[in-house]
């Protein structure tokens, strides 16, 4: 592998596992920093989509990870971090001494926590870092990263951190702390998107100036930031996935799991996530999660602007 | 009563019914800015309170109105509005031809328009007014008021809208369109304080850092004006009362009896309602309504911040 930077001699090199909206973006973040990326996808036309973008690919998992001073795992969930790590054709084992693994996908904690220890027992380092942003923001190297991990995973790390986020909060040293503020967050944001849509929804049923009723509202005690960046959805009529109901049909259900086996009770999240099981089994599923919205308008027969 | 105006010798005499902490301040404030001001109170301290600040009050709820131009009612729901306008000391037919009623309690828009209707059949003008801003800003006049009704009742209310709030929205023609955009606040900042409260007690169930938790989820997506104004009530242990439990009891109340009549689900709202129900029947209803986060610790175990 090609290897020099300033000074040194040496261009850190970085495999990214995923290639999807996030994992494009992160890899061309970083290939445009200069660092030697190399991509690996299961899939044909995300592996595609990368060449197009002169990227290096690898055909297989430990060919990709062959050399990598850092591996960054943009996969969806921690079934498949576990299988990146410990499967069949798992890196673990074909990881170089010393490096770093950094897992973005949103997981429970205690699963984090696992995954971390078992990594660990090999000397490799295990930074514990979900992101949040979207793919305009991964592909401009602006995420935000939820990360702990020992001191040695986040040194080992900072040169693929410092290109892809414009923020990185080191909240503890050991992995599932990160995994934990991640699903502080997704509780909420998975909430607010359905109270925004309960909302919106209720003032068409009413029918009141959806548009007004969005000035207003982003400007009293009721706005929430979900409610300033989806509602324009429904007010557009445009439910093109920018984040889809799956995600928060998944991420609302880690966090109902892990409330379950901590006996915290989960009201609201209980509440919301039947909103979003209800929208998947309703065939929106792979729509925009502000399609909650069309979800309670079929409930009730209030009508919402269609697409212009 | 007193009477004069820069270039034409007037001065606006204003009537505000109810001087509890949100009307002592919009009283306080249209005083101020040179109205002619009388008050009125059931509750002897709340007259003392206006009387050691220099105010005027009148013994009855008719002396309060007699000669005013503008009356600002400042209670608590649609009852007692209900109660000062058509009560056994009603003011409705003891205001002057052509004089304002400006309604500011929280109700249901179809109580707002049948009230509206009554008053306006006496030949007076009534404008739906609900307002959001809290104590601080009702004394310095920069309260936000939704306010819908006929041309005629927003020129006779404007002296008194002027002075009280910073910001006016005009929703519409007819009383109810006022009532229908704080209820549609209402519900989203009723479900976003239980949210934030679910979280931040579920972060201090998990032993996170939970300033830390405020810092990042201020910042982040999850965020909510009501998660940034009421999270560091439970970071200081200090549930005094700034808005309280019963609040929400109320103002849910009303949107789920609004839902209910319109054959529209509010699942997210009916399942913050039943935890301020429950923080209200374990004893908390006079709290600050950020308590919710103490009953979720209580159900849990969560250890939260006490009072430092």
């Amino acid at each position: 592998m090609a290897s020099h930077k300033e000074g040194t001699g040496y261009t850190t090199a970085v495999a990214v596992i995923g290639l999807g909206s996030m994992g494009f973006g992160m890899a061309k973040s970083m290939k445009r920093a200069g660092l030697e990326v190399v991509g690996y996808d299961i899939t044909q036309s995300a592996v595609e989509r990368f060449l197009a973008e002169g990227g290096r690919v690898a055909a297989t998992l430990t060919d990709a990870v062959e050399g990598a001073d850092i591996v960054v795992s943009v996969v969806v969930n921690a079934q498949q971090t576990e299988a990146v790590l410990f499967g069949p054709d798992g890196i673990a084992r074909a990881m170089k001494p010393g490096s770093v693994f950094i897992s973005s996908a949103t997981m429970d904690p205690a699963i984090a926590r696992s995954l971390a220890e078992r990594f660990e027992a090999l000397g490799l380092h295990y930074l514990d870092a979900p992101i949040s942003g979207g793919a305009a923001r991964a592909a401009k190297g602006e995420l935000t990263i939820m990360a702990s991990g020992s001191p040695e995973a986040f040194a080992a790390a900072r040169p693929a951190l410092d290109v892809m986020a414009a923020r990185v909060y080191e909240l503890g040293d050991a992995a599932g702390i990160g995994a934990a503020f991640k699903m502080i967050n997704q509780l909420l944001a998975g909430v607010h998107i359905a109270a925004a849509c309960e909302a919106i929804s209720f003032a068409a049923k009413q029918g009141l100036d959806l548009q007004k009723v969005y000035e207003v509202i982003t400007a009293s005690a009721g706005n929430s930031w979900m409610f300033e960046n989806r509602v324009p959805h429904v007010l557009a009529g445009d439910y093109t996935p920018l984040s889809a109901i799956e995600i928060f049909v998944k991420d609302l259900g880690i966090v109902q799991d892990m409330a379950r086996a901590e006996r915290y009770p989960v009201p609201l999240v209980a509440a919301a996530l039947q909103m979003y099981l209800a929208a998947s089994g309703a065939g929106m599923g792979r729509d925009d999660d502000s399609s909650l919205a069309r979800l309670y308008a079929q409930l009730s027969g209030a009508k919402l602007p269609s697409k212009g």
